[in-house]
């Protein structure tokens, strides 16, 4: 059984990631979404072990400390953090993990877990972004502009990843995604098992 | 324009890589073959340009001497190389060109051209191989018995490419190396035009 891959998914604000990840999943039963943990309370319609798993601020601690997240931080007084268990247990059984994640919690994966593949997932443009931000009609244009200005200062740090995806179309993303993922299966560094059944095959 | 990727394609004999490489081609129409050029002498029906460019000797050592050779070497008293001008005409329109080449040659490739895309082409079994050998039926059974040697020996290289696509189907082998040209155009090292373009989008 091959190993599953470690990909880490990241994108500015309004690049379209739900979406993305919500078609690839559909499409791809060999592959899942990490689910994070928090210390926050739960939403109205938030599922522990679905939407994040909920738990208390001394066993989140205690975690980190044990090694059990692959990364964490904190945002307006709670912790949020990727458990290391399920995403080990996944890729044993040969299963490519998500993790939906942002610029910082990436680069925490990239040094604990150097294997792992990382997505850069763009916009278009600029102006595109805008349109998509502005598109949502939930949020105040000052939120719009907050989420602008944060992109423009995260899109230069796709520079850090292995992938740039851009965000054209769901369906063109997608397909990149898929190939990325099929490619890097075919990697040498992880074709030592093949060799030795093709060798040993007489 | 993005620039083309270099491709080298190397397989021990029998290893399908003819088949294969036909059907990328005729599926991609961004994607051509280099052709070789050689000191010997056409073959009925082989034609300068498309099978092979037939050179002269002293033409040949000239292009070498003036780095006009990819890579190069000597088989029963004969020079083959690989020209690097068509190869960087073609990069540079945008067009992938694959080099279906040996070992050392890859070799070579690797060391002028670090930017390159090494795929190695290996049977999904020995006594496939030993099969598809056999199957030709034009072959005498030391001949066979020959190449399943030096495929062997040649087996273990696959460690020093990029990727290992198994050749159990042309299709999917096919595809697998589609998946790889795809993934390697998004590769964020060639994506520094694409950020450069959406930072000044607006």
């Amino acid at each position: 059984m091959e190993k599953g891959l470690l990909v880490v998914l990241s994108a500015p604000s309004g690049g379209g990631k739900g979406t993305i990840v919500k078609e690839l999943l559909a499409r791809n039963r060999n592959v899942r979404l990490s689910v994070s943990a928090t210390t926050r309370a739960p939403r109205p319609g938030e599922e522990n072990g679905v939407h994040y798993f909920f738990t208390t601020r001394e066993d989140f601690l205690a975690q980190i400390e044990s090694g059990g997240m692959l990364e964490h931080a904190e945002y307006v007084g709670n912790l949020y953090g990727t458990p290391k268990a399920p995403v080990d247990q996944w890729r044993e059984a040969g299963i490519d993990v998500i993790l939906e994640i942002e610029v910082q919690g990436g680069r925490q994966i990239k040094s604990v877990a150097p294997d792992c593949v990382s997505i850069f997932l763009l916009p278009p443009s600029l102006p595109v972004l805008e349109e998509r931000l502005r598109g949502r009609g939930t949020e105040p244009e000052e939120t719009v502009q907050k989420r602008l200005l944060a992109a423009r200062e995260e899109i230069p740090h796709a520079r850090d990843y292995d992938y740039i995806v851009v965000n054209d179309t769901v369906e063109e993303a997608v397909e990149n995604i898929e190939s990325i993922l099929r490619a890097e299966r075919l990697k040498s560094a992880r074709g030592e098992k093949v060799i030795e059944r093709i060798l040993t095959s007489c």
